[in-house]
């Protein structure tokens, strides 16, 4: 798509005064401007309406906002590529992902920053507000507290729960290597897949390449590569090696690149070129770090035939944005009490299914703008979550 | 106000299909749909503003729309006329609640409904959200629990809080009766009030007359007079009895209101016209209990110069909307951190000025629709917040 608007540099007045008062408002769904209105939304018919989901508390999902509602819930300790700055300041980045909600998924969304990083203290912070959502949505916490506090709090809510630095990113990923792997003519499960990085995100994209057939992963870390002989491994890591790098390739990312097919970063580190140099012909190289790549665009090119970054400014952006609203407005319109593996695999084929004929080196993903992509994943997602619903998963 | 569609009668069919859903939505404050609206919105620009709170906590307040939040807290165990219902059920009402902080007070408010009644762990949730919202408007929590919890809130969090169906009930019921007297042409001061019921609105009328002024109030519960002799009274009837009722007068209702100039009616009771005949020339009967006064109106106006209801099919409708827009409105814009007893006091005032020169018997308080007395209330509470601050209040 074209956006001339986007060539006029942003300065930092715009974007303060962007975001004063706040990027969400909440309005009512119907006008409270006649006694009649009134006497219907608020006393006394209100009272017909509690009452009934008193006696049947299944209205509570058709008769309230909350079933359909997502919260955002943040801690403030990996917010961006800032870190650990803590709730308050994580705010608005939880209300632009709400807004990104209601912009893409056309699904009501409300942060919710907590100050503790206690896991078992979030979770039963959400527990005791239960009636007040229809799902969460983990933003910005660290890892590996993250994934225990995901697990928990999937295990304790009856409602979608991801956390999405882990499953947005890996879903985007794997739609945007499913094409590449397409346009270099390789054969998917065979893919020898580098991923740089063991947090949130190198973790998930590793479960769900796994989940998706792909045989041959090397994981590194700032230690070097990850396998089941290194000693001092936390669990989450320790868990993953037993899956990857079967080979026991040691030493550091120049080791793990020679012959690799794909090169996924989502370290916040630098990569050589000569790492990048030892790779097979015809590489795939996802160097996905914001502000900067592990490999800038135009190094990576000279060792590459496809090329994808995080960023706005350069083809290919992997971008959550495509993932997440569809994922969960899927999620919802299913009545899907979790998000499965399968869901996020149907959403990765959704969105890799999007670019259609266009595909190109340089159009692997569609634009994080096109409005159709998250219709197109919540259907995908809502067949996937019917079909494991059936299947008793 | 002329409202003719208010003769049609509203259906079943209407009130349910009218909260199917729910009521409210979460909107963006600007359009997210070009790749700079994005970047200044969220990535990368947002971490631009995480970045500056972080510094500059301050600016929490300014760049978010947090400090400007209303959160309506419930834990559903007094909701309307309907008892404990449970946080689920509530839900529909405080929807409703958080519409009209939109629709009069211009205000951004969410619901939360709290799976717990257990005090210290409705405070700790509140406590642990505290960077997400700016105020909290508690409702439908059953007295005495109210109480403590109103004040542990209020201790807790350096925000405003307040407890509607105490404060907003008693400031619009204030109001009224300054009318009232006024009508009536008594001296304030030294008028004899008596107020039936003695949970949370009977309370806080009670303090608030008090506040006001009033030295003669005698409040009755269920057990009758409520007076400093009388045992087995809770802290809170106690406390109120060391303020109230100093002739000790036992007995009921009929007692209670013999001579009396006012009759202020919060306790689902009903009263006997022989009691309300007993009341002074000129009496003044606020019979407040929804859906059936305590005195039907009828009746009443035969024994009674002026007479107020809480229903919206009669002249003088005592309605909190009158009050909780404006007050959190004038808090928030003064930047308060609590609600004072001056701050309600001046909310009354506003709110009895507000009907001015047309002040007749059945025209003592504005119509619950009429926009400008929000904002006269929250100019009122805004001054009167400024004084207090300002006097180290």
């Amino acid at each position: 798509m074209t956006d001339t608007r986007a060539t006029k540099p942003i300065t930092d007045d715009e974007v303060f005064a962007a975001h004063e008062g706040g990027k969400l408002t909440v309005e009512t769904a119907m006008p409270l401007d006649s006694k009649r209105a009134l006497s219907i939304a608020y006393t006394p018919g209100v009272a017909q309406v509690s009452r009934a989901i008193h006696d049947d508390p299944g209205m509570h999902a058709t008769h309230t906002w909350a079933s359909r509602l997502v919260v955002v819930l943040s801690d403030g300790t990996a917010v961006l590529g800032l870190g650990d700055i803590g709730p308050a300041a994580s705010l608005p980045v939880m209300e632009g992902k709400s807004a990104l909600f209601r912009e893409f998924g056309g699904l009501n969304s409300i942060p919710l920053v907590i100050n503790t990083t206690d896991v078992d203290e979030i979770v039963e912070t959400m527990v005791r507000l239960r009636p007040s959502f229809g799902a969460v949505n983990l933003e910005d916490v660290v890892a590996p507290r993250c994934f225990e506090l995901e697990q928990k709090l999937i295990e304790a809510l009856d409602c979608p729960v991801m956390h999405d630095d882990q499953h947005g990113t890996a879903v985007v990923v794997l739609a945007a290597l499913t094409n590449a792997v397409r346009l270099t003519g390789r054969n998917f499960a065979d893919t020898h897949v580098v991923i740089a990085g063991a947090g949130a995100a190198g973790i998930a994209v590793t479960e769900i390449l796994l989940e998706a057939g792909i045989r041959d992963i090397t994981l590194t870390d700032s230690q070097g590569t990850i396998h089941s002989d290194r000693t001092g491994l936390n669990d989450t890591k320790a868990r993953v090696a037993e899956k990857t790098n079967r080979s026991k390739t040691a030493g550091g990312i120049t080791e793990a690149l020679q012959g690799a097919d794909v090169f996924i970063g989502v370290s916040s580190s630098s990569v050589p070129e000569e790492a990048v140099a030892g790779m097979a012909d015809d590489a795939i190289i996802f160097a996905l770090s914001n502000p900067d790549p592990e490999v800038s665009p135009d190094v990576a090119a000279r060792h590459a035939a496809v090329v994808a970054t995080g960023r706005s400014d350069f083809p290919n952006q992997i971008n959550n944005v495509l993932a997440f609203p569809g994922i969960f407005r899927g999620a919802l319109d299913s009545g899907a009490r979790k998000i499965t593996p399968a869901m996020k695999v149907a959403a990765a084929t959704a969105i890799a299914d999007a670019v259609g004929d266009d595909l190109r080196s340089d159009y692997i993903v569609p634009s994080p703008l096109d409005a159709r992509v998250a219709a197109g994943v919540a259907q995908a997602v809502m067949s996937a979550a019917q079909q494991d619903a059936a299947a008793g998963v």
